[in-house]
């Protein structure tokens, strides 16, 4: 409907943030994916935290070889560690690879998974990301999920969706179930 | 990071709902249908506003056949329309239809595209649809994805996200693109 109010003339590689406190900032990422897949276009996935993404996932994405590449780089140091330097390592790390695929200009999409994280715990200069994505491939998409998204990102970005929780099975006691969360 | 807060013990089939007037709704839903058929569950998908999936869907979802059906039964009744009437009995049927879905038990996991716009346009009571939520299979996940979700449907769901606008491309003059919006 949105599109009978406006004509909008221009393409470009967009940069999608998913951010907020709900659920399905990931899960609309992986969509995205399946989307520009389903026309042939080359996908790859980087997951800033380890485990975000899951069986599920991965059985799906090993039907779309050698269209997917999927990199699990994170620790998932959020989580109480035994070693917060070396998580802070393996994040950084993981930054420089985003960078070089990035800007190789291989993929159509481009999705960093959690990214946010990386900035809101003081792991990563945001300038440093806000950089690489002013310096992407014109057409290439890039797609961060994570809660915190700073107003920085949200002004670069082109198309920015909060994801608000408005009621959470866990709430009710209900646990995560195979299939559905993960 | 919910995980650690409390300790559900409950298992059940969970009533999700993806609304709320920002991108990745139904991308939302397409995500957990994969990571669902990723596990071997078989996916019903009914949509009921034509064209809301498009073709990179429906290719991939094709990688999916014999796990994942797929039902298009809209007319896109939100739009001006030369046969309201029709519309509404295309509408109504697709519910008729997707009664028979949910109670015939043969999928993990249900998903309703844009059913929320059946009540909102008066095509459907709203109870109609609460009654068969109530009396689901217990194990099915049910998601339902639409603008306008009420505020008895969002007691009746075990999961809600809003998902809010707070920057759309269209605002840019950028026009859709294949492989990011359908």
């Amino acid at each position: 409907m949105e599109q009978e109010k406006q004509k909008p003339t221009k393409t470009k590689g967009l940069v999608a943030v998913f951010t907020g406190n709900g659920k399905g900032k990931t899960t609309a990422a992986l969509g995205l994916a399946f989307r520009a897949l389903g026309h042939g276009h080359r996908v790859c996935i980087i997951q800033f935290l380890k485990g975000s993404w899951k069986y599920g996932e991965l059985e799906t994405a090993k039907k779309f070889s050698p269209l997917l590449d999927f990199h699990v780089m994170g620790r998932g140091f959020t989580w109480k560690s035994d070693d917060l330097e070396k998580d802070k390592q393996v994040a950084r790390e993981a930054w420089e690879f985003a960078k070089e695929v990035i800007l190789s200009d291989k993929y159509s999409m481009v999705i960093l998974d959690e990214l946010t994280y990386l900035p809101h715990y003081k792991i990563l200069e945001e300038q440093e990301i806000l950089s690489i994505l002013d310096r992407k491939p014109p057409k290439q998409h890039v797609v961060i999920t994570g809660r915190y998204a700073t107003k920085k990102l949200i002004e670069l970005a082109d198309l920015v969706t909060e994801m608000k929780e408005i009621k959470h099975p866990f709430q009710a006691g209900i646990k995560a179930q195979k299939g559905f969360e993960f």
